[in-house]
């Protein structure tokens, strides 16, 4: 995955955690593609300040998916749920549904 | 729900994001049922401070549900799973593949 993809899922995920100076300026640089020098403009601020936000963001954002791995699980989930519609299309339904079922008791077990 | 149920159901999500202070006595007091004046005792700290402990912690637990929803969105996707388990279990295994299908549909366009 490349770095704006990335950052892109962490804000998806865990945005809510952060201020709201640290969300404009954290969707300014990585999700407007400004530069520092740009958002300090608009914000009447130094272009340094605008850095240490950004890395300091960066930081929050890596912990908290250090913590909760969310976009971890999410991707789990998601690509069981893409088996199970996977299965749905089987020819022989039957055995379908017994992979499905054994698909739904172990996430279940995991959840 | 009880009180103590909610507790556990928060900390299991969110306890990652506490420190180990605020872990330890709030698992005292919640998981351990010991008093205010029992854990004092034993962190050679004041009641006074432990109170406070566990009131900062409650209110750190509850402000990530109330961001994240990590507890809603496991009990909604667990209906869902339950669900599709049940299902697995249809006389009509052709009706039963196209409802788990519109379910996984549904779950993957939410997730």
């Amino acid at each position: 995955m490349n770095e704006i993809a990335w950052k892109t899922l962490l804000y998806d995920f865990y945005g809510e955690m952060l201020t709201d100076h640290q969300k404009e300026i954290f969707e300014d640089y990585y999700l407007h593609d400004l530069s520092y020098g740009e958002i300090a403009d608009m914000k009447s601020t130094s272009r340094q300040g605008v850095y240490d936000t950004i890395k300091r963001t960066d930081k929050l954002l890596e912990k908290y998916e250090n913590k909760l791995a969310l976009i971890e699980r999410y991707q789990d989930n998601k690509k069981i749920v893409e088996q199970i519609s996977k299965l749905t299309y089987s020819e022989d339904s039957k055995e379908a549904l017994l992979q499905i079922r054994k698909l739904a008791e172990e996430t279940l077990a995991n959840l």
